[in-house]
């Protein structure tokens, strides 16, 4: 409005001058001459005076015509502007500048004052201060609550600690493994840490000869159990290789009796193995009594309620009933006592690529060393855990769209730890919460509300098996599935300093890439004083010299990199194709575009499978303001960059997903598939020519939706084609889906990015039919392979006609 | 324009008009004197019409301004009236006048000309007639197509015709069971005419005692085993009470060797049993020899791949694999040849209920009597019917919606017969072709386009269990469920003359209430030549005297009647329970709201099962014509109110979809199944009360969104709120899936909907959970019942949440 008042203004004085100027020219004539006018002269002044008035009369009257006066009936309604409104750069740029290093730390510091193990009482102090800061009037959300599910966990008995024993053959004990973290700071002196235990590992005893069993993938017990009679055994195992629970599943066909498992110095320390300088507190090392706590289920979600939201009366089935988890005790421990444990062992030496850290040989058993202190002894297991139904929280919080209100962009983090879990899944949650207070803000001060509806989500009990999300989904699977435009997850914000680290569906790279550019990096302010062991490793990289390193873009594009057919040299988005973290229920189960975003150590520079003090007492404050982010610029950039995407697929008129570049992944996994498999199917008489023609068919309409999106006038199209192609871009994933392709899998739908066993960069019911029938040559197996190429045929196919021509 | 024009005309006359007042009230002053004026006075004067001509000017310009010149930048732009538009009363009013009942008759007679069974060369024949109307430059549509699947069917072998003997004990035929049925005109020798069989039926050889087994249900069996060793026997068993094919799938399991099924008169003529003068052609009844084909199959979709598009190279399940079919050979017979062997049995009589049509009583057997010519004999079966791989066509056809094209109205019905076909599927068949042809002409014509897009379908193997929807919907999973507004069916148009009969889900009862409350009843031009016995049972009911039925509508709420809580008594709406017409896919599979048509008979006059020729050789043109809808009137009524109602669909701003009608369903299921099972529920301790609550939130949901409506001006309202508004009720019905809640029942997935042995009106899954555990009072059971509580209460839940304020 301002604006047309100022142009009817201007119009109107310069109206005025063209009339001042005309008398200024009519007085030119001396005023005495004027009075000697003969009366027809007169009569010319007195015409000229007229028409001159006439039209300034005229105008004005066009002007008060044509903005003066509402059009009636064809007139543009109020809301044809905000229909058609884009995203706003400036916005961005106001919410990139307000993003602040101290504000997070406080975040930090305060979320991780005592540990939060979910559904304890540090949890809902977390979830108290979730609510008030979601809550608050100046800064807080529209409006924000908690959501409640009874979910099923599995507890040490703070009464009777688990105990890991070396006894004797009389029956004295001759070393007992370590109950405790050892304390460096007051931290993990706090009665509050949990001691470390494996999640759901069925109490009970065992007893038996110690063996070595790697990292307890099938493959290894299979190979152990050649030289070794496993029955009756303790099976130690190393973290990586399989899942937690895995290395219990796997073991018990062999009459295995109990497991342990620990953290190997050569996974996570790079080898280094003293706390006597070199771990933490000197360093982002794990000291040697630090244990890797964790969940031991093999699916996610409440393991009572399947499929259905944990409810007070909602349907369980009997515990006895639930499959993936242990079927024998296994509990975690220090590398510390492992080292006791390992290099005392007889038997064999284990195979070159067994071999760990340790400064001994790792035999495989079975027992002990007869010159060890520990000859003939056995190793028992004493495990008190029990399972308990409890009250886990979701907070909830929501921005209302102003214009699609009823399409959800949701970011979330979980909000529960181990124990203080100052990197996971604080770091993430300090991050939500600096980024719901600047968008907070800029909406209680009325200077923005998003397009789209923004829903902010803290979970509750994903350490648990991404409990809190999961129920939720299942909750609210319809409404969700009909309207949630992407999901965004940042657990872990910072594992180090040194780049980025992005993954979700090729369709949102894009809109990463172009957040990324825009956001700078900073060089840390404290940089100089940090050790060079520890945050050295993972600073800013230093510029090659002649190039200096300015935005989040072109650091992730020289730490991960991959060329594109398209795009040429571009940052390597990754995939999402397990269940990790809370995105896995939106993209396995609903088929939501998701991404997850941290900023990651140099990989070149320390081979730790991830940040060394994770799930142990030494995940603190302390730990992560002194050496995965001082001064808390990582966490900043992965602020600003997941808020701008944020920001961008709430705003932008068009959603920025980009179905080519889902094209080009799938042309990829066609290529791998062809490679690996076509000679095999073709022996086999199972033609791939149908999953040619249908990734040729995807890329043929995504290219024409693109064809379609180019030629077309956004902001002056009727609202019901942009929302027409933004339907097909959001539901694009959601074609993908079947519950019935992966019967053995729970809650994987999604045939591109389902997990897979078999390792290979392409489709994952292929490969892993394809896998078994290789192994197996049964022909029903063969048919599995048949199977699955229909299954994803149809699903290619499917997904290609919802993007060319609606009808 | 031209509105605006004439105002503006308008006022510049009576501005004209103004000033020539002015001039004459000038002008009265004598001319004389004007010459004499002071120049004081002639001053004034000039500055009068000075002011005059300034007002002028200024009217002028304000005029110029306001309609002269277009707004920049807040203009109305060109689509806004387009998105705004609502259902044009006038333009269904055009529809219904021109729909034709010789048109009609026309379809009829040219779709009849030959059998046209499923892949045959008669259906190709169909299928280029619907290729030709649909593409037909002045009344075809925007686009139409065909669409092969490559299916698995089952037929009898021409060269080897099926025979059912009675072999006397020396080996010799003492009685042959009729090949053919007899005829009457001549359509029944067309060569073309398919023998009598049970598709699906195995090939195979039974010979052994008769006996009679009732409906072939479970618990006829149970009975009949009481009696009667079954091992080794043929089982004669009467249409109705089971399935088809379920018949032998219920036998097999006592060792009965064969079955045969025949249509007793009781079930479907009224007692009318001679040709004589009395069936047809006499009259709609069936004659002696006529027997009912069918599909013995007990899933719809193709056979050889369950949930997938039977295209050319899908994977397919081995043949052997195919579950639900008869385990053992299965043969339709005539009631003539029936009526030969039931009263020829011996043993017991059965029982009371078990007793039909025939002057006899019916004995369970085994065997003859040996008072009969049969005395000693066995019944023999020998089937030569063997399944091949077919490719069937669908053909389609499409008008793009004007708006919302990526909204779509599916209006359909099967081409494939048994035999000639006329009211299965022709009468529909005749029926779309000549709604489909009204609107196409306008479309055109250029007088019209649907604000959605109508899909019309002509879908091939419906005979053989819905194949060919039941494979597009495989196909087109993703796109149909995310954009399809309403599924419409019409496949048998007319049963008989007496009244409209519908169902559909409770959301539809408005709009159809709407359309048949609009369409007229004309008398039968010719009713009166019509014989008493067949048309004068099924014409439009005489109204009560001093009462003139005016509408389909008044005349359906006579016929068939409810009370409902919120609108008193009002027609009766069927619910979609089952799976015998195309729109099974829709409603189980995928969640979309459908409505099935059809014109109804008296039942309070004819207890017929169907109408009688169903599914044999008699059903021709000679026999609709003449008995079922003579002068077509019934077709036309059907024609119009189902045309309107897809007409409504499509084009309404605000999709005339009531979710409280829904409710009030919901509500009614909650009160039958807390009669039936809360005592037993409680006294297993399995709440009812989270059914309870999910019921009511969405009774309250469904009143807010109803608020919410009634509250909006949705003609002036961003279209993006109609269409979230529409997006609620359209995807309604999704809530409602559930892919895991019936593992049992094939391609079922909606919880209110699903088919239910229990025979009770509530939830399916609660009822036949329930009856299983009150059966067997096992506590597994009992928990199955839980399970289906909590399936069922999340889903309304979760149906509630999608009506609720979207964020």
């Amino acid at each position: 409005m301002s604006n047309l008042y100022n142009e009817l203004t201007c119009l109107l004085e310069a109206a005025s001058a063209d009339v001042l100027e005309l008398q200024r020219l009519h007085r030119r004539q001396p005023s005495s001459v004027t009075e000697d006018l003969v009366p027809g002269q007169r009569m010319i002044k007195t015409l000229l005076i007229g028409i001159l008035c006439g039209a300034a009369a005229l105008t004005i009257g066009i002007l008060i015509g044509h903005f003066g006066i509402t059009k009636s009936g064809s007139s543009a309604p109020p809301w044809l502007q905000d229909v058609a409104k884009d995203v706003d750069e400036s916005l961005i740029e106001t919410f990139l500048s307000e993003v602040n290093t101290l504000r997070i730390e406080e975040n930090l510091r305060e979320l991780t004052r005592v540990p939060h193990m979910a559904t304890t009482a540090g949890d809902e102090r977390t979830v108290q201060l979730m609510l008030k800061r979601w809550q608050d009037p100046e800064t807080g959300l529209d409006r924000a609550w908690r959501e409640e599910y009874l979910v099923y966990l599995s507890f040490p008995d703070p009464k009777k600690p688990n105990k890991v024993t070396v006894v004797g053959p009389s029956g004295d004990v001759l070393h007992a493994i370590r109950e405790k973290e050892k304390p460096y700071t007051a931290e993990q002196e706090d009665p509050e840490v949990v001691q470390p235990y494996a999640a759901y590992s069925p109490a009970g005893h065992a007893k038996g000869k110690l063996v070595y069993a790697n990292q307890g993938t099938p493959s290894d017990y299979e190979r152990l159990n050649q030289t070794v009679d496993l029955a009756g055994t303790i099976a130690i195992t190393r973290y990586g290789g399989a899942g937690r629970g895995a290395k219990a599943v796997n073991a018990a066909p062999y009459g295995v009796a109990g497991v342990l498992v620990y953290t190997d110095p050569r996974d996570i320390n790079d080898g280094v193995t003293s706390d006597a300088g070199e771990t933490y507190p000197h360093s982002w090392y794990l000291p040697p009594s630090g244990v890797e706590r964790g969940s031991f289920n093999g699916q996610f979600g409440d393991l009572l309620t399947p499929y259905l939201a944990a409810k007070e009366d909602t349907y369980r089935i009997p515990a006895e009933n639930v499959t993936g988890i242990p079927p024998i005790p296994i509990q975690p421990i220090g590398y510390e006592d492992a080292y006791v444990l390992i290099c005392a062992l007889d038997g064999d030496a284990a195979p070159q690529n067994w071999q760990g850290g340790f400064n001994c040989t790792y035999n495989l058993g079975p027992g002990f060393k007869p010159t060890s202190a520990f000859s003939a002894s056995d190793v028992q297991m004493d495990i008190f855990n029990y399972e308990e139904k409890r009250n886990s929280s979701n907070v909830m919080g929501v921005i209302r769209g102003s214009v699609e209100p009823d399409r959800y962009v949701i970011y979330g983090n979980h909000r529960d730890s181990w124990v203080h879990g100052a990197i996971d899944p604080s770091s993430g949650t300090s991050v939500m919460l600096e980024l719901s207070r600047v968008l907070g803000r800029l909406v209680k001060q009325g200077k923005w509300r998003p397009r789209r509806s923004i829903i902010f989500s803290s979970w509750g009990a994903e350490e648990f098996g991404l409990i809190g999300s999961a129920e939720y989904t299942e909750q609210y699977f319809t409404k969700l599935s009909e309207r949630t435009v992407a999901y965004i997850n940042v657990d872990i914000a910072v594992f180090g300093g040194a780049t980025l680290s992005a993954a979700g569906m090729p369709s949102v790279q894009n809109v990463i890439f172009t957040a990324a550019k825009q956001v700078n990096r900073h060089k840390a302010p404290h940089a100089a004083a940090a050790e060079p062991l520890t945050f050295g490793l993972f600073a800013p990289q230093v510029a090659a010299p002649g190039r200096v390193s300015t935005s989040v873009y072109e650091n992730w594009l020289r730490f991960s990199n991959r060329t594109s057919p398209a795009l040429g040299l571009i940052p390597r988005l990754g995939h999402i194709t397990g269940a990790g973290s809370d995105y896995a229920a939106f993209v396995h189960y609903l088929g939501i575009t998701a991404m997850d975003f941290s900023h990651a150590y140099d990989r070149t520079k320390s081979s730790a499978r991830t940040y060394p003090a994770y799930h142990t007492a030494y995940d603190t404050f302390d730990y992560a303001s002194r050496f995965i982010d001082p001064g808390f610029l990582s966490h900043q950039a992965v602020a600003r960059t997941a808020g701008n995407v944020l920001i961008r697929v709430a705003d932008s008129l068009l959603l920025p997903l980009n179905c080519s570049d889902y094209a080009e992944t799938l042309e990829q996994y066609l290529t791998t598939a062809e490679s690996l498999y076509q000679e095999q199917l073709s022996a086999q008489k199972i033609p791939m020519e149908p999953l040619k023609r249908a990734v040729a068919n995807f890329r043929s309409a995504a290219s024409h939706l693109d064809r379609v999106i180019g030629a077309s006038d956004l902001k002056n199209e009727t609202p019901l084609k942009v929302r027409r192609i933004n339907d097909q871009l959001m539901l694009l994933d959601r074609a993908f889906l079947n519950p019935l392709a992966f019967p053995e899998k729970y809650a994987y739908r999604h045939v591109i990015w389902a997990s897979s066993s078999a390792g290979q960069p392409t489709f994952p019911g292929l490969a892993d039919a394809y896998a078994q029938a290789e192994s197996s040559g049964q022909s029903r197996d063969w048919e599995r392979v048949h199977y699955q190429l229909s299954v994803l045929t149809q699903s290619i196919d499917g997904a290609a006609q919802t993007l060319v021509d609606v009808i």
